[in-house]
């Protein structure tokens, strides 16, 4: 493995880890925008752009772009978080080129207003079948209360309504601003010569405007509260609890993930065998997320709706014992094997280092080889945890719940909620 | 990469590729037995003593098993199919000795009295949680339709009858039968040394009975018909057909797969083209599926009802052209483009290796290395495209269809059905 990283003129960053030993190769650009980005009126706009992305350009048509996506044989995608808009490839490596001209036009989408029109029916036709999962709602409903009056609480789909008002002249306007060579990161990684990459970039990116956008970094002050959406056919509750863990560029990080894993994995942890093995929820899962200037513990429940306040209940007890008691030796090593065996198993293609390469750059400046995260997950001790519980302990701040129950009491913490990021 | 294959003295089959540039390994247990070599009255066991092997053995309790994989991070699963029952985990190198350990004790199951009667109620969810896919239930009921009289037209997961009426005592006896160590192949992929292989095997899988089950390889038969499961409720009409396509030992097989994506992948194919880039069809593939001497073109459709017979109309017209026309050039290089990528983006993780290891050896008796695949598709021509669609054209010989409709004429083609493999 061999990392290399340069900047354009424009501003571009290019990142690559090379790699002679694999039969393919990656590449994507992480633009630096999702819905924490947008304002209000524009709520859903860096989604729908990512799907107008692929409507084509100057040069290739839609049917064009797909078409030769697939005579190259590329597996290709795109999505967008709170965060990051992100389109990706991978490839053979004599494909590159050709596979690369492709992605780099996506840059520069045309944005015809018919195809903005045609495109709008599907984009609310997503957002009524996100609707329907009940997973999907408490999470949306979780992060609107949570992050209330601060960007992250702002949806990723958009409503029906912020969507059904946009014009294709905001979108470009949007695209304008938000998709500035200086605020996109190409990451590649697998056989390709670093030269390449980068007669490939001066080729198809160096005429980008440059700039950057400026993203507000405030940090979140968590919302206590909770939010209840009533759907009676439902069979199962479906329970979403945030509370503050470390952002992004914390150097607790890889503790929270090893914490999250031992406490809330989706086997083998304190909540498995808590609520799940003898039968008490179907689901319950603790999840470190992480953003820029911002983290959240996420807590998720699904259960009969009957037993909710029980288990919220229970969950409370285990995240107390943890908060009190931390790790024990035997439940720190069992996480960092599997996070260890994580970091392996997804490192072993180039998608999933690309995923890797790109988002340390994008959220960090830095370059990490899967040598690196093993090296740090191993470093971990319990009083690291120890330090990170007493900087950001496990709580139930804010409840989003889905599903036949009309009220609950999700014994919201209402005590200090001024943890401060480490 | 080095392949490596050894035989231990109770017939136990044993086929090694190392790897010492990856941070993985994975291994793998191909039990040659799946539901077409079950008898009727035992419809079901394989899939069901599939889920038994994970409740413990003499050394450890079914609680052990998930614990102690989860210890050591270990990334695994097993599945049943029609041919093949596989147990499987990947590890990072220093925990092969404990997982392989536990990964061999699931061969030897306690097969416990209570331990089968709690897991029958969790098949028993299973089996009802399937039927509710209506595309599941279209694929069960074309394999019992086409397959009608043959071995391959028992279900996997059986019927809530025979997996209800099953005892532990039938579950014994098939597994004395069909455990035995010649009917099974122990693969592994990945960052380990073959000594070391050799040596795990010999210690925990040497005191295997010895011998093999010999499994019937009588040629099917394919029974022309169609059969409609009406669910009035469904939106979508969900339809299944199935003609002769080379079996798992025929030299057309890489031919056959090629042209499989060119007429029917889920884009960029003539179906795709013709059906749903369109709008006709919500889906509209063509699959290739292999079996112990025999094999299947397994179409798939699913779109409104009242368009159902004409878009089964538009695919017999679209067969037709294949089937007198073949291929044209760019048609076949855009399949292997795809198909090679398939082949490298699947090699790249010593999970997916193992699937193509084991699966090679188990059918073929051959190992092939990715170089190998890559080779091979590349070396087809469009006239042995030609030479395929002669010996297995394109049909539309037995249909399932399930959704609302209550009748359908899918213009089964009752010509001769005399397809011989080649």
């Amino acid at each position: 493995m061999e990392f290399h990283d340069a900047r354009l003129d424009n501003g571009l960053q290019i990142v690559a880890e090379l790699n002679p030993n694999v039969y393919s190769v990656a590449a994507g650009f992480f633009v630096g925008t999702g819905s924490r980005d947008e304002t209000a009126a524009v709520s859903g706009v860096s989604h729908f752009l990512e799907h107008m992305a692929f409507k084509g350009n100057k040069t290739y048509s839609a049917d064009d772009v797909n078409r030769i996506f697939d005579e190259v044989g590329a597996r290709y995608n795109a999505s967008t978080s709170e965060e990051v808009t992100l389109f990706y490839a991978a490839v053979l490596p004599e494909y590159l080129p050709r596979t690369f001209e492709l992605l780099a036009g996506l840059m520069r989408p045309s944005l015809r207003q018919d195809d903005f029109d045609m495109e709008k029916k599907v984009i609310l036709e997503e957002i009524g079948m996100y609707e329907d999962q009940p997973s999907f709602t408490a999470y949306e409903q979780m992060m609107q209360t949570y992050f209330a009056g601060h960007p992250l609480g702002q949806i990723i789909l958009g409503t029906p309504e912020s969507v059904g008002a946009l014009t294709c002249e905001q979108m470009r306007n949007y695209h304008r601003e938000h998709y500035r060579a200086g605020n996109i990161t190409l990451a590649v990684a697998g056989n390709v010569e670093w030269a390449d990459v980068l007669d490939l970039a001066e080729r198809w990116c160096s005429d980008w405007p440059a700039g950057r956008y400026k993203r507000s970094r405030t940090e979140a002050v968590p919302a206590v509260g909770t939010t209840i959406v009533t759907r009676p056919a439902g069979v199962q509750e479906h329970v979403m609890q945030m509370a503050a863990a470390p952002p992004a560029d914390s150097r607790l990080r890889y503790a929270a993930e090893l914490l999250a894993v031992a406490v809330g994995d989706d086997s083998g942890s304190r909540l498995f065998w808590e609520l799940v093995d003898p039968g008490h929820a179907e689901v319950a899962e603790l999840a470190y997320n992480e953003y820029d200037g911002s983290g959240g513990w996420m807590t998720y429940l699904s259960c009969l709706p009957e037993t909710t306040e029980a288990n919220l209940e229970r969950v409370r007890t285990l995240y107390d014992n943890v908060n009190a008691g931390g790790l024990t030796e035997v439940e720190l090593k069992q996480a960092k094997n599997k996070v260890s065996s994580r970091v392996v198993l997804r490192g072993e293609r180039p998608m999933g280092r690309l995923s890797s390469l790109g988002g340390n750059w994008v959220y960090r400046q830095e370059y990490r080889s899967i040598e690196d995260d093993l090296k740090t997950v191993r470093s971990i001790t319990l009083s690291n945890i120890s330090e990170l519980l007493e900087a950001y302990p496990l709580r139930q701040l804010t409840t989003a719940a889905v599903g036949p129950l009309t009220s609950l009491d999700a014994g919201g913490q209402d005590g200090p909620v001024s943890e401060k990021p480490v």
